[in-house]
């Protein structure tokens, strides 16, 4: 990971766009102090902003509001030649969901660990992904796969599946 | 993890529902083949399936789409007292909302490795996220962190804020 300083400067400004809007958000009580935008070819594709506590949704964070407006805006389901750039860095749900977008680059501004400082669980849920299934906080069961494999051999041969 | 077949029939019958909609809705071409529900007291409250292709929604998996329509009942931005039945093992995006949702229990059907083999990234993915930053297939910049953390010194501050 780079921590230097960017030298691009656009780079910066979109950064300090994505703190203003986790500033600015947060004091109108929209949820948690988070931003996030959404950049192609240069320019502000999308903004999103944590809205977990106002919208009550809690998919709703900075990085997963901007992906989805950005979709919105190109009318698709991937964002290939996006960038991201997010006031803190990406909880496991907002990464994985970066990796499904195909975004192709992120650049956040407080860590993880500044998060956990402040009372969020990013951290914690980091840990927890690592962990083997049965250790995990969250008891999980295991069922049925004999039926629900069918249904992806189906998908398999389906002629007009489309991929993500 | 448990793998024996669930004692409890009910259970049985919610995760055959999930893989009900996993199949329904992928040959109605909303997504891939994947379906949710979620059961709070006995009774199912949310019904999700994947509609990243139909809604250019690369956000919009079975257990997210679940998530956001119990909230959605409840009014509520945590889903404590809840359970997830899901088609397949949640992919990491899924399984930090179901820790952010505070949901109680998890059970599913196929695997995160049958979905591999079904050409969906999942197992990738949480291969990605186990890595050290600097060793991920996408690229991560850190910049600016000091201008960041003056919002979340504000967050610690502010009297009315709403924890999640």
């Amino acid at each position: 990971m780079k921590v230097e300083p960017m030298s691009d400067n656009s780079g910066q400004n979109f950064l300090r766009e994505a703190i203003r809007l986790s500033r600015e958000k947060m004091e109108a009580n929209a949820g948690g102090p988070f931003g996030a935008v959404i950049v192609r070819d240069g320019e502000i594709l999308a903004r999103g902003w944590n809205q977990v506590t106002s919208k009550n949704d809690p998919t709703a964070h900075a990085e997963i509001v901007a992906i989805r407006t950005a979709c919105e805006v190109l009318n698709s389901f991937t964002l290939n030649g996006c960038e991201i750039f997010s006031s803190c860095e990406p909880c496991p749900m907002c990464l994985a969901a970066i990796y499904w977008a195909r975004i192709d680059r992120i650049t956040f501004a407080a860590t993880q660990s500044d998060a956990a400082d402040a009372d969020f669980d990013d951290h914690h849920f980091y840990e927890e992904l690592r962990k083997p299934v049965e250790q995990r906080m969250i008891p999980v069961t295991q069922s049925l796969r004999d039926e629900a494999i069918v249904v992806f051999e189906m998908w398999r041969r389906k002629l007009d599946r489309i991929r993500y």
